[in-house]
């Protein structure tokens, strides 16, 4: 989130007002709308969770990691991301509208599941990754 | 560009016509700005173009290839083309507001290649196209 605050908003913000927004209760969801547009902070938010999950990746294999996402104006999409030739991530994202974390350590279990498996996957094929 | 053509607007068009709009000669390019953003049209032409490269190495491959683009309102960008969890082909794009081919037998020659590096990885890593 801090790479990404080109004009130091955030300067001076503790990481716990900074990462707020990530949680989303189940009581919050049920007051957002099921169909609804994602808005560009959200969007940037969701960039902002794929791109530390692609640094985990990086810093763990230590292979560059690239994410790429693919979100529609309906809030529907793909996120990849790739090391070398590798797909070590690849899922479908809906209602990224309503996008958050019933807290944030179940934000951390799942952030460790995705790079848990892309290290298998990279493991598994380290050609593939390596090119 | 058939596929993309949801309501029917190209229908009794032959392919020659469809087609024009590929070929971007070196005087017409000239004529278009540096600098400039790509619309609407521009970009579902590009998206046609790796559609229908995705298509052809499906169809040579036998396994679904699926294409991903990002491009920014700038016309900067990268799109690529998975085959299982093995990146097939990888290009970063800019100035696409410019995208066109010489000739309709130059654009064909560009697929091809385009082709056989992909078909060529697949035949490679063929473990990991099959994921």
């Amino acid at each position: 989130m801090r790479a990404l605050d080109s004009y130091g908003a955030y300067d001076g913000w503790p990481a716990e007002r900074i990462l707020a927004p990530f949680v989303v209760t189940r009581e919050q969801r049920r007051e957002i709308p099921v169909i609804g547009d994602p808005d560009d902070v959200t969007l940037s938010r969701i960039k902002a969770y794929y791109n530390a999950i692609s640094a985990m990746i990086e810093k763990e294999c230590g292979l560059m990691a690239v994410p790429m996402s693919n979100i529609n104006h309906e809030g529907f999409g793909r996120v990849l991301i790739t090391v070398g030739k590798l797909v070590v991530m690849d899922r479908t994202l809906r209602d990224v509208h309503r996008f958050g974390f019933d807290s944030l350590s179940k934000m951390q279990d799942e952030a460790d599941k995705l790079l848990a498996v892309a290290l298998e996957i990279v493991g598994k094929h380290s050609e593939v990754a390596g090119l």
